[in-house]
């Protein structure tokens, strides 16, 4: 029986990669999701449709919340997002319970889809500021869904997969090319245009860009 | 300096209670929540609203998310809501991850409003059937937030309040009754007509209506 995971997709690089693995390597039939929570640069929410075209998702589910009201972060507000030099601490970018809220919905929507793995693209080398991209801060995820679900009742809930949780930019670039990820299409920039082209000049474009001159390869971007 | 506490109100009358017992047993001040998931009760968020205000409550935000196309439950779905016998194991109504989902937006919130605590009117003595009000599953959740927030990185994550997990249903009327919760206010039925009517056979009538009785008191429920 085929085995059915549930991908979190960003519209970046990262989250492409991870749900690449889940097809290509471990060969999971997925399910990807969108979370349109107000944020700033829309056009991630296209560059995950065209990731989950390419990947062949059975389905592409697009949820919206609107996190506006939160606040608390530059992401979805009209703070300035920070050029130049990579923050240290927690970046204003942070969203607040950022992964936590994905995650849970994922959660939701791997059950009703009887899903055995919840794929997300978090890693903490280059992140090391957003404290929900830490390994412990995903075992104690898991422990909410074992705990907090129909199937984790039954033991079985799905399983939280971070295939890129130690991983360099650079080993993420050259898992992608292995996997002939379109990395044209994906859009990391926190303050990318509206048809995807990149800032260049953001901690999140500084990052990607490192990562393709590390890994030797041409970096597909489109600069604004 | 005042303490500050986020409290879900679901518009129903154990969240009431325990947003209650927050405001004046232990004299937090209140930004209130209710999540607009696509429920089927509309009257519940008209109910959080006026309960908000019952509260005095210094914020109520409400935050819109459209649960449907997760799908997998009575309550966001056209199926039928539970009349009569109340279910054994888990109910349809459960809507998957429910309060995973509702306790991450909560913590994002309380992660803006600077909150102490978050407020959660759960018990599982009533709905055990649901997996998402256990201690066990709210201890788990303590962890995520204590891992994964900026304030949890300095060691100030709010703590999870759920006054109320323990509680019979006799005992939260009884609650509520001390500190004058306006019961007529809130809804509790799962398939309420749209100007916050109750059913009178649904799970959560019947467990109310019980409550009431055993409290021997009279139920200002207004029934369709």
């Amino acid at each position: 029986m085929t085995r059915r995971a549930v991908a979190l997709l960003s519209g970046g690089m990262d989250s492409a990669v991870a749900a690449a693995w889940a097809r290509r390597e471990e060969e999971y039939a997925l399910v990807t999701l969108a979370v349109d929570y107000g944020q700033r640069h829309r056009a991630e929410l296209a560059a995950s449709q065209a990731i989950s075209d390419w990947l062949g998702a059975d389905e592409h589910v697009v949820l919206g919340i609107d996190l506006r009201p939160v606040g608390g972060s530059a992401l979805t507000s009209d703070a300035e997002v920070p050029k130049g030099e990579t923050a240290q601490g927690i970046p204003s970018t942070y969203v607040p319970a950022r992964n936590t809220i994905l995650l849970s919905l994922a959660l939701g929507l791997a059950e009703t889809r009887a899903a055995e793995g919840i794929v997300i693209g978090v890693n903490r080398i280059d992140y090391s500021g957003y404290p929900d991209c830490r390994p412990e801060f995903l075992a104690a995820f898991q422990q909410v869904a074992d705990l907090g679900t129909r199937a984790g009742v039954s033991g079985g809930a799905p399983r939280l997969l971070a295939p890129l949780v130690d991983h360099s930019k650079r080993a993420i670039v050259e898992l992608g090319l292995r996997w002939g990820v379109p990395f044209d299409r994906t859009v990391s920039c926190y303050d990318a245009t509206s048809d995807g082209r990149a800032c260049g000049l953001c901690d999140a474009c500084r990052l990607r860009r490192d990562g393709f001159v590390a890994a030797g390869v041409p970096d597909p971007t489109r600069y604004a």
